[in-house]
């Protein structure tokens, strides 16, 4: 249940009901909001005086709900804006991982040449074996904001656990948690006393729901600014890495208020269907899109199948405009 | 293996090579043509005489590689063309199952009105409890054929088990060979030995190599006209009724030479997300759609949910044209 | 719904009722039985005078229901009787293929020696490429005859698709229908004509609801010697070669009322595996194992990597008679 | 690759070439040994005087394959010890969810009565839903410690994220990774740095080799007290909670030397389901099992269907005794 408290209720009255009821309770969009597990079918009578409005709900998607909220959610990502009425949908290139401050500025260097705003490059890397390519951590964390600041990108690069969670909240402007990391409370929980926007993955095995409801712990722990990221599901099939599940996709616009950005490249897993599997996505009408490109794919530390060469991601911005112009969206 | 014979081979003596070395032999584009098996690597001695050109391939994706043939394949229905160079997507429609004469009239007096040429309905269907509806079975055949009289229209309809395929082949213009039989080689062998177009779905849980190989049935027995029809695969994910398998669609762009034809309807299994996903199919420059639709969803004796009504399947073209223009291609 | 007629009721007039309600109609331990879809709850009025009984169920799953008759189902094949109370555990043996008479007499010998009574052995295989071994065929049926006619073995082979269910009907001893064909209503409504056991191999992406329906086809139709038989599903695991559903099974002993009889061989797909798994089956207290054995496995022309060699098949049965002794069962 | 080095080598003189060559060091059964990736296929040349044997591997399964070591591991569990030529099935009990001091001492008092060592609980769920009962937490591992003190059982608890796992090391005597946690190296790694048994659950979405991948991190971290646990995949199938993957189970068996526990409580789902379930397990001659039982499982917080009751449990052991003897193990 949501309920919407009266506005004379106060913020610290709030927080001593939401106490007493064993709710969450956060602040949007300057109103007192508590949460509780949608079991909660009718509002507690001790409280009945103080409530302004209240939802119930079937299952635990409720913050994220078009029932609760049917207006997709805003999410400003530094000077841009996404969701919303903005029909904006954002190209967010980069590599796998961030290798070197050469390669990294080859990508940024890209990005400005195009016009794009933000750069993605993995410093954490989730490798499932010790003995892969681990990436730069910290020093790869730093080599990104160096690149903000001279070239004025945002960035975005994911948590891999919840010990190094801090560094990425301090250094990048979107946090990415991972498919693997989907359901890390630890992350969750500390993304939720941030403000700066989370993109939260979809795990490869879990569904839908459970994906919402990763999002839940973030919006019921006071941060409003949550985008989802389909990437591609584990299936039977061996012929592509994963399948990309836009039949979901058609789900979370149907059901959720949150922006929707697409990762065709880790759903593929071979750079000759990014484009194609991205102008589909683009046709869906979608918030932005992350696609992998390196200076060199054949030299990539990871993900080298994957990754579009600077050419063919140039290339494919081409093709995406005029997909996007026909359903009403415009590629920043 | 295929190997092309030299022109001076003549079919008769063609047949006789094909059966000392054990392999199929078909006649495509004016020419002899034998198919082995891909562990035959090294044209037999004894017949290098005879051979113009040969193809080993990893595998046993060969007619329908791109290795052996680079263009996409033509099929014509009726009296429109898809594949080749055409860029043409063709939208197909209708009811899930024909269910009455006013019914199916309503759908063919529907794409008329829409300036669409084909008409989709099921006659018998592979329901998978002995107590649903089962189809009109051969009244609805003749149902189909009465349409296509009185319209013009082409129809599509679908095999259930090779104790009809005769009257299908008989009865239809496309022959539509149904996920649940695809691997049917009573079926498949049937429709090798006609000249029809053959309409094949993917298996919900069928492997790309699998459903390939399904096709190699019908070319290597010596019908060319087979076309491809992606329509979700059975995952984990219950929100939605399968899984379009998109990446799977790059795939077989990338290494068939088949025209593609994808049903977002049976993928999707609610008719809300049909559009939305119909739009990313057409980004990605496929050669047709099978899209479900009923003059009242509400009553149909299947797939009720996943059924558009006549305004929305209007309205669906409608947005299905600038997106298919933004790829160069064309609704028809 | 099922309901049992009145005993007066005699057998033409309960079909005439069959016909007015559109019910099936069948005999079953000596009483007219009718069955109708599972939406039916209530008994109609017109025919409440001759109802003895009726059961209302929640789905489909009618005649093979618990709730219909909760004691497990007795199958006779040939000499020997599995289910019922009877605790036995037919281990039915035999290769993949029949290849020649030489292999399938050395297989029908292994199992006299060891006192087994059931041979298997594919003559239809149904492959997925059309350029793979494809069986013998009719020729293949005649040496299992032959088989069965000198050594009384009980003979078991594969239906591939409709085209040839009569002569397996003719030739075998018990009709299975394969993974492939768990949904070819051609061959499941024949099957129910005769009174022939049917074993129902589970599609690798059939759920357990759709595997029990298939039954329903065939026990809706008369036949009520069928036995289910589970042999993996297909999932993202490459390891092995499907993923056996142990849980599913425990899941059909709870609900249903057939013989169930498990193949470790095809889900395993590495003959390494077979005997631990075997082992497993047993322990689980069912009806049977089929369990894929060639005299010399290297050379065999289908699957030749899952199947045990004659020595490791002897040895086998030696470990499965203390685990089948462990939950009270008997290995014949 | 691994390294033993020659006995000569003291183990500053191994940790300095491991540095060198950007390889683990580990000290296992009184050798310095090194481990690089599996891509490294020949001894370094600088390094060749030092090395007294060497093993190259196709992929990063290493320290945990048969290859390296094909005896199983050994490993102690307070006073009692699995794997290595034991023969020992440890049952291991006790509720999904340490709830009160009550429960769980009615818990350890029912193992104490069976005679068995090992008590499981969570105290820090890993559940799906923010609004859903988390554990007890801290509280909870106190109730644990409490039961060891009181009861000399070994506790078993779950580690949810890295936030928590210095919690975890300390309370219990075993480390469970959750399924949900398999890929996270907060956790791996920290786990590397004690000598505390870990038992790792195999993700349900996550492959055979990336699950023993897991386990070279811990491994190769220096700890080598590593158990692997098979909980369930998630396909298709919703019947049941999940597919207990006993193919994986006889992979494992053949190609790693890790101790296997299987956990048929959450595969299954279902409490009718795990007995039989549990048999087949025994079945197959594996290490240990995880049951969850509890003293009312109709109000348990968490997991309620799943659970048995405590005379369901009881019973359960006297039926897993004469399958484990028929396979040569014995129940502890």
């Amino acid at each position: 249940m949501i309920i919407h408290l009266k506005n004379e209720v106060n913020s610290s009255e709030a927080a001593q009901i939401a106490s007493e009821i064993k709710a969450f309770h956060i602040v949007y969009n300057n109103r007192n909001v508590l949460i509780t597990g949608s079991g909660v079918k009718e509002v507690p009578v001790t409280i009945e005086s103080k409530v302004d409005e209240f939802w119930v709900f079937p299952n635990d998607m409720q913050l994220s709900s078009k029932k609760y909220q049917s207006e997709k959610r805003e999410v400003k990502i530094g000077k841009i804006t996404i969701g919303g009425t903005t029909n904006n949908t954002v190209l967010i290139g980069g590599p796998c991982s961030v290798e070197s401050e050469e390669q990294i500025r080859s990508s940024a260097e890209l990005l400005v040449s195009m016009g794009l705003s933000t750069l993605r490059g993995g410093c954490y890397k989730p490798r499932t074996s010790p003995y892969s390519f681990q990436g730069l951590e910290l020093e790869g964390l730093k080599l990104l904001a160096k690149m903000r600041e001279e070239y004025g990108l945002n960035v975005i690069t994911e948590v891999r656990d919840a010990t190094q969670i801090d560094q990425i909240i301090e250094y990048s402007d979107v946090i990415q948690v991972g498919a693997k990391a989907m359901y890390d409370q630890g992350i969750l929980r500390a993304c939720a006393k941030t403000k700066k926007p989370v993109l939260i993955k979809r795990g490869f095995g879990s569904t839908l729901q459970e994906f919402v409801q990763a999002a839940e712990f973030v919006l019921s722990g006071g941060n409003e600014n949550v985008i989802l990221c389909e990437r591609g599901l584990r299936t039977f099939e061996t012929g592509t890495r994963f399948t990309l599940d836009l039949c979901g996709v058609a789900w979370l616009q149907e059901y959720t208020n949150l922006p929707i950005i697409l990762d065709p490249s880790h759903a593929m897993g071979y750079a000759y269907g990014v484009p194609s599997l991205a102008r589909a996505c683009v046709a869906m009408g979608v918030d932005g899109l992350l696609i992998e490109a390196h200076p060199n794919p054949k030299v990539a530390k990871s993900d080298a199948s994957q990754q579009l060469d600077h050419t063919e991601f140039a290339a494919l911005l081409g093709t995406l405009r005029p997909v996007a112009a026909s359903v009403g969206y415009k590629m920043i």
